[in-house]
């Protein structure tokens, strides 16, 4: 499989373009909001959105999806956040993971491409802190109260987009998936 | 179609003593543990979840799922709540609860039974409040945190099962589908 003809399907405009400018290429898109399965299992529920787009485009596809694992609470809500998201924001979240005693949190991505006679997966992951509100504007999702180790105390959505690019889940997930298409390629 | 024919397909023995008892008969039963979509609309949780399972076992079937609401989180986590419980536990739930002004929460349950010409579905619902702290031994899953109207301020867990399941949601629900049922076969 070669990156440029995979098809990136996803509904978040966002990832899109971040996906894009850690990949340097312009990613082809559709987007379709995909049935995703109840997991706290990053790589379950990437691999049945990876068969379920290739079955509805059959095409050679690129999904990805990312996951927030709260420490304090067993790893709570993973790929789960984005209900969570949509209900108490990312306020809601920072309450949340600091009404238990331990803010760390890891932030993961993961990207895979299927083309039906294989699926390669591209793992991202960042550890870090959840800040005790939001605070930033840049970004989506829950950027404003993400704090990625060794960034000097910024959540996400404080960085601008080209030095968050440079350290993100997302970009760790896409890095690998192209080392191990190109690894195959060669 | 008729209840005594339907398959009751779930892999959570508590729900299957429930339903049995609430319904006075001995449901057949298929222990599966089938992949429920995410989404917080507990109808489009249920309606995937039962063609799914007509479509493993090729015969008329039940399910149900169910759902709880904490008001203070916008209704978050709703059919969600089993990852929330595996990994936080009931007291984990609580603390969330009580991290927010309002502690109100809606205990829901949604049977479906289904036969692929069509969908019949039982909704039942509870409304109550989260619990500081869990409290009672019985029951299972979420029990001890909720705390429904009009009982005394016990949590369900605190109640004799036959008492429970004078007022649960399941009660509702399973009721609501056998009088549909049953409406039908007039």
């Amino acid at each position: 499989m070669r990156l440029a003809s995979l098809v990136f399907v996803t509904s978040n405009l966002g990832k899109l373009e971040e996906a894009s400018a850690v990949l340097g290429i312009r990613l082809r898109h559709h987007a379709l909001d995909l049935p995703e399965i109840q997991s706290l299992d990053l790589e379950e529920v990437v691999r049945h959105k990876a068969r379920a787009a290739f079955e509805r485009l059959g095409a050679p596809v690129l999904v990805e999806d990312t996951s927030l694992e709260l420490a304090g609470l067993g790893g709570f809500p993973g790929p789960l956040v984005r209900w969570m998201l949509s209900t108490v924001g990312p306020a809601g979240i920072a309450r949340v993971a600091h009404a238990f005693a331990d803010p760390r949190a890891v932030a993961r991505c993961l990207a895979c491409a299927v083309d039906g006679a294989e699926e390669v997966f591209g793992p991202g992951e960042v550890r870090g802190v959840i800040a005790p509100s939001p605070r930033g504007t840049r970004g989506f999702g829950w950027d404003s109260v993400f704090v990625p180790e060794g960034c000097g105390g910024r959540t996400y959505a404080e960085m601008p987009p080209a030095e968050k690019n440079a350290v993100s889940h997302r970009r760790k997930a896409f890095l690998a998936l192209r080392e191990r298409l190109e690894g195959q390629a060669r």
